[in-house]
C-alpha cells in the first residue's frame, strides 16, 4: 500500500495534555496555546471537556476558551469532550458544533470513567444522536478498543459489535479507536482497523495513541497504512498516563508531523512552529512531557564528530 | 503479511551505548552488564570494538571482556565492531569469532567516521573477507544507509551498489542496514529491505534503528514486515546520538522486546530481567537513556482512578 494520501492531525493536548496537570494553567495561557497551534496549521483542536468541575478542575474554563474560538478563531474547529447527554446538552448550549462522545468497550473502564455501564452509554449515546441539531460534528471515541487497564487485552469481537449498534445511529459520525493505555502493537493496530474499515466502509475512521510503552509512531504508522486519515495527538506528547504514572501519554503531536513529513505525507503542519509551541507547552508547571523530535530537532545542528560509529 | 516468525535482538549497549559515556565504566560493571543480559536471554552481544584507545578510551577493555566471554559465557556469542582490517586482525588475534565490519554508504559519514573513502574500506572488507578464518561470522555494517548527518538522504540505489559490490566477496556475512541519524521513516525502511531482500534473496539482513526522532520501534516494525528477523537494539536505549548531543540514540532493547512480546513473535527475552538490567544501566554516570518501557512498567502496577479520558 504506497500511498502518501494527506493525513488529518487532530491535536487533543489542551484537552488529553492538560486535563490531569495538577496546577490550574490559566486561561490565558490556554488560549495562548490553541492560537498558537491553530497558526502551526492545526485546523480541529480538542479545546476542553464538559464534565464535573469538581471532578475534572483543569477543564472548568472550556466555555470560555469555546467562546473565545469562536470570537477569534473563525478557521479554527474546537472539538471538546462529553461523556453523556447531559453535558452534551450543555455544550451545545454554549456554542459547540464538534463534540467528542467517549464510550469505553471495557465494561470495568467506562465505569471507572464515566460512571456507566457501556450499555447506558450506548443508549445516551443512540438519544443524544436522535435530538443532535442539524451541522453538528460528532466524533465517537471508543475507548479501551485494544487493551483495558482492568481487563487486559480486548477483544476485537467486542469492538465490532460495539460498532454496529452506534455507527447507524449516527452514521456521519467520525469514529475514533483509542489505545487508552498504550499496550496495543502495530499488527493488532493494523488487525483492527482492516477488519472495521472492511465492516463499515463508509464510516470515518481516527486513530487515537498512547506512546506509554514506546508504541505511539509505530501504531500511527499501522492504522495508517490500514487506511485511517484522521490521527489524534497532544502538544509535546502532554498528558501522562492516568493508568501509569510518571509515564508518558498521548504521542507527541510534533513526532507525528515530523513522521509523515518525512515520509511525504501532507498534514499541513508548520514544524518550526509547532515546535516552539510543544517546547514551552513541556514547560508548563505539574506536566509530563513525551515526544523526541523536540530534543533531537533542538540538536541537530550541533553536529560533532565521533569514533567509529554505526 | 500476517507472521510471527520469531526475531533475534542484537544486544549492542556495551558497544554503540557506552561508547560515548565519557567517564569509564569499570570493566567489572561491564562484565556485570553482559552477564546479566546474557540472563535475560541476550545471545549475541555486541561488546565492543577494536579502535584507537586515545579516539574512543571507553573501548579500551574490549579485549578483556572478549576474554572473560570466552572464560565464563560459553552460550554467548559476543559480537566485536571493527573499523579496518588491522583492528580485525587485532580482534581476531584476540579471539573474536564474530566480527561486526562498519562502513558508510555515505562518502562524507565514513571519512568522519573510519578516515577512508567508501572504496577504501570497501576494498579492506574484500581483503579481510578473503583472509578471514573459518568459523568466523561476519556481520557488515552498512551506516548511513538512509540518511547521512552531512549530505542528508541517501538514495536507495547508492545502498544497493554497495550490498552487489560487498554482498559477493563473502556471501555468508550478514549485513545490517544502519539508520545512523535516527531519520529514517518507515516507508523508507520497508522500501529498502523489500528491493534488498529481493535482490539478494539467500542473504540475511539485519536492521541497526535509532530512535532519535522517535520512530525506532515504527522502523524496527516496518523492517519485521519487510522479512528482517534480526535486530539491533541497546540496553536502556544507552547511546544517545553523536549527531545530535542531548537526544536519544539506539532504540531500547527492552522496547522491541515489549513490542515483539505483545505481537506474539518470540525473542527468548526475559522481559522482568532485561528491564532490571535496563534500570541500572540507565543510571550509569554519564549516561543518555531512551526508551519507555522501563517507566511504563514501574508504573502499570499504580492503578489510579480518573475523570473521562480516552
Amino acid at each position: 500500500m504506497a500511498t502518501n494520501a494527506a493525513v488529518e492531525i487532530v491535536e487533543v493536548g489542551p484537552r488529553d495534555g492538560l486535563q490531569g496537570i495538577g496546577p490550574f494553567v490559566p486561561t490565558a495561557a490556554k488560549v495562548d496555546m490553541v492560537e498558537r497551534l491553530h497558526a502551526a496549521g492545526l485546523k480541529r483542536i480538542e479545546i476542553g471537556s464538559f464534565v464535573s468541575a469538581s471532578a475534572l478542575p483543569q477543564m472548568r474554563d472550556t466555555p470560555e476558551l469555546l467562546r473565545h474560538c469562536g470570537d477569534a478563531l473563525p478557521g479554527l474547529v474546537p472539538q471538546v469532550l462529553v461523556p453523556s447527554r447531559r453535558r452534551a446538552s450543555d455544550a451545545l448550549a454554549a456554542g459547540a458544533r464538534c463534540l467528542a462522545w467517549v464510550i469505553s468497550v471495557s465494561e470495568p473502564h467506562n465505569r471507572s470513567n464515566v460512571r456507566r455501564s457501556p450499555d447506558e452509554s450506548a443508549a445516551e449515546y443512540e438519544a443524544l444522536a436522535a435530538e443532535l441539531p442539524p451541522g453538528t460534528f460528532m466524533r465517537l471515541n471508543l475507548a479501551t478498543a485494544f487493551d483495558c487497564p482492568f481487563a487486559g487485552r480486548v477483544d476485537e469481537a467486542a469492538v465490532l459489535a460495539m460498532l454496529d449498534r452506534l455507527v447507524p445511529a449516527l452514521p456521519d459520525a467520525e469514529v475514533c479507536l483509542c489505545d487508552t493505555t498504550g499496550r496495543a502493537d502495530p499488527a493488532h493496530v493494523a488487525s483492527l482497523f482492516r477488519r472495521a474499515v472492511a465492516r463499515l466502509p463508509g464510516t470515518a475512521f481516527a486513530f487515537h495513541a498512547h506512546d506509554t510503552y514506546g508504541l505511539g509512531t509505530a501504531n500511527v504508522h499501522a492504522a495508517y497504512e490500514a487506511g485511517v486519515r484522521v490521527m489524534d495527538a497532544s502538544v509535546a506528547g502532554l498528558g501522562g498516563c492516568p493508568f501509569a504514572p510518571g509515564a508518558t501519554g498521548n504521542v507527541a503531536t510534533e513526532d507525528l508531523a515530523w513522521m509523515f513529513a518525512r515520509r511525504g505525507v501532507a498534514t499541513g503542519i508548520d514544524m518550526d512552529r509547532l515546535v516552539a509551541v510543544a517546547r514551552d507547552a513541556a514547560a508548563l508547571p505539574g506536566a509530563t512531557a513525551g515526544g523526541r523530535v523536540r530534543a533531537a530537532l533542538a540538536a541537530a545542528d550541533r553536529l560533532c564528530g565521533t569514533a567509529p560509529t554505526v
